[in-house]
């Protein structure tokens, strides 16, 4: 019985792809003996073919090309691993017309051309994977699409974006302003040059909306979500949400209610009970709570990035691809390409900002004098925003005051109004900070 | 087109699988789409077809002969429920002798003739899935044959008793002895009316050697390992544990030295950080700690047991069960039967005691005299034990004293030969209480 020998190209050989290859040269003795094909890691594309690189790799086997590896009929895998939205694309839809499998860790991807991405699949009986996608060390997307098949998921929440959890975890720890822990990072390789994609928020937003589409079978895109980012917390907020018994985290909330069919999406820096395991999870950790109307609640927690983790990723989805590969065209099934494990009701509305209820911490600079509050108090009633607690204490600017208001049950449109009629206010004298507060069970 | 009919046979159909038959009923049409089969719930094995359940379930579909299901030659799928090691054995391995899937959640059984089964759907091109057997709700087994393919295991530990989790989480939250909590968990129904599997660490021993047989490829029995329950905890000892900084769980650990190729799977009560994720896991909850050699740590938590989480898992079986039986006998490959993700490398030996390294936390009952503290130091001196901290304070016993030490890095020969002197000193009242600190990475 001859073996079938399945060949493979990566697109980009930076970090991850240097990974992949890595990892995969080391483990493929074991791989192929227990998948039962050869496995060539037959090319790479480049874009300086004589940059060193920390893995060998034959230079006739390097290419500038991309393109030219998704074309390339030998090619059975393609790992798209470039990054960006352009050339990752064109290379996955190549590789895709031609009904090849693409394994791919690029969230930004997805969430802007997913639809394209899943329907050129369909069509040509391409396939497409992408656990490393989101929180690359821990296997979501399979838990979802497949440990957890038997249901559905009204709350899928959590820390989705490593720089943003080490930021956040570094400022409580050492009682530091944003600016300079975010400055420490950046030496430490935590952190990007341009950190605006992961501490706005925005990084965290395209990984949820690829959970919510696997989960709800809705693209809904980051402009359509509540995204707010890490930058305007301070040490402060720090020490009053662990005065009222929090952590804060920047979350990533995936809410559906099954009843009206409303869905939103958002992601916010979030005060966690410091009880909860979520809040207990600390520095470049990832961590997603998934519960399931059967199973209940379960919680997944790893390395959301970095070179091992995103190849362990990629590797498990490379395996998967062998699998789908060994089947023949004729075998396959509609639920092969079904990338969304949401059930064939409706798909859901998004939720207006008046069904988005939760609680709230609001934090104001003000003027320190009589009769701030009064007029503050006085806002929030106009608005039906009930304050359940008020902590008043110096501000750092001189002559301030800051004012650390926590509401009862209210909803965001409510808070959107507050806040612009606040804005208005004299004695206000910064912009608010607004943190939401969880009420997720354990 | 005509589309296949796949059918399905229920052996047992007590908690979990009244759970199985409801939640698959209503599943149905959606799995049905997705799968591009029909899935028929053929026929379900009881012991009294008159009993009432929660489910109804047509007469003509039941029998008391689980055998006959099982050999059954219209039934594609068997899910084998029935628990114990007996008749599910038989019935498995009627039904992979002819070349069914069997769906279990018998930790006992696969820990008792695992060998033998997997042998046997091998010899058969049968296939035997387990995902509900280890940690219900959390889908662990496809984390670890699929998710983490590229990874090897140098450690596995966790929560795998969600009855003892919950029990020693009352008994610190309400700071209630043992027999006390042990009472209230059996009224609730959260405790066997015979805890003895739970209680002295079987049912978590049962978890851990399937869990070590996927990991590492070997058997190691409940015989071969160190196995110890929580009956002997005291309200105290969560105490003390407080004091030094620590909570208290009862873990499961698989530790792999891949230098020396030594394999050790333990079951213990374990004093872990209070900072550490996995102390705040509460209640019923499991929770499982995967180390990777790629990935590094990554940890899952659900419910461990329960109607619905367990039939969760079963239903992911299933699912699975159907895509392998879309396939022609031909496409079998040797991977389809590798129920181990363990490298082909020479297994491991078990570690002997003295290779097993860590912390200790010793509690003695001794009498409240000079001279006492004396005795006991030169006795662990003598056996290189090195004492890292004493606690000394009144037993319940009148005229007693307890007196907790705990160890510097030591190894279990020692700790063990240390207790068997220490029993013999007369001012030792009662039984040592040993339990092991965790010196595991977050």
């Amino acid at each position: 019985m001859s073996v079938r020998t399945l060949r493979i190209g990566l697109c980009g050989l930076g970090t991850v792809g240097q990974g992949v290859w890595k990892h995969l040269t080391a483990d493929r003795p074991e791989l192929e003996a227990r998948l039962g094909v050869k496995l060539e890691l037959a090319r790479g594309a480049v874009r300086n073919p004589k940059k060193r690189r920390s893995v060998r790799i034959p230079a006739s086997k390097l290419t500038t090309d991309a393109l030219a590896i998704a074309r390339d009929p030998s090619i059975d895998i393609v790992c798209e691993l470039v990054g960006g939205t352009d050339l990752a694309r064109e290379i996955t839809l190549e590789a895709l017309r031609r009904g090849k499998v693409v394994v791919s860790a690029n969230k930004a991807l997805i969430c802007a051309h997913g639809a394209e991405i899943f329907a050129t699949a369909r069509e040509h009986g391409g396939r497409f994977l992408f656990e490393a996608s989101v929180a690359g060390g821990i296997p979501i997307i399979k838990a979802l699409r497949e440990g957890l098949v038997a249901n559905r998921f009204p709350l899928i929440y959590g820390i989705l974006n490593g720089t943003c959890n080490y930021i956040l975890t570094q400022m409580e720890e050492r009682d530091a302003p944003y600016t300079q822990v975010l400055g420490d990072a950046k030496r430490l390789g935590y952190a990007e040059a341009d950190e605006s994609l992961d501490v706005e928020g925005w990084d965290a937003a395209h990984k949820a909306s690829v959970l919510a589409y696997l989960a709800h079978g809705v693209w809904v895109r980051p402009e359509q979500m509540i995204v707010e980012g890490i930058a305007r917390i301070t040490p402060a907020d720090f020490k009053n949400a662990n005065a009222l018994g929090f952590g804060i985290k920047l979350l990533a909330v995936i809410w559906r209610d099954f009843e009206t069919n409303e869905l939103s999406v958002r992601v916010h820096p979030t005060l966690l009970p410091e009880s909860h395991v979520v809040a207990k999870v600390n520095g470049v950790f990832n961590a997603i709570s998934v519960q399931g109307d059967v199973v209940g609640t379960t919680l997944y927690i790893g390395r959301g990035a970095g070179q091992d983790a995103t190849a362990s990723a990629v590797i498990s989805d490379i395996v998967d691809a062998v699998a789908l590969l060994r089947r023949q065209k004729g075998e396959m099934i509609d639920g092969d390409f079904i990338e969304t494990t949401a059930r064939r009701q409706a798909p859901p509305r998004i939720a207006p900002p008046e069904h988005i209820e939760g609680r709230y911490y609001l934090r104001l600079t003000v003027e320190d004098k009589p009769g701030v509050l009064s007029a503050i108090a006085a806002v929030t009633a106009r608005q039906h925003v009930s304050i359940a607690s008020v902590i008043q204490s110096p501000a750092e600017r001189a002559g301030a005051a800051s004012l650390v208001l926590t509401t009862h049950r209210s909803n965001e449109r409510a808070l959107r109004n507050t806040i612009a009629r606040l804005r208005r206010l004299r004695p206000v004298l910064e912009e608010p900070v607004l943190l939401r507060i969880a009420e997720f069970p354990e």
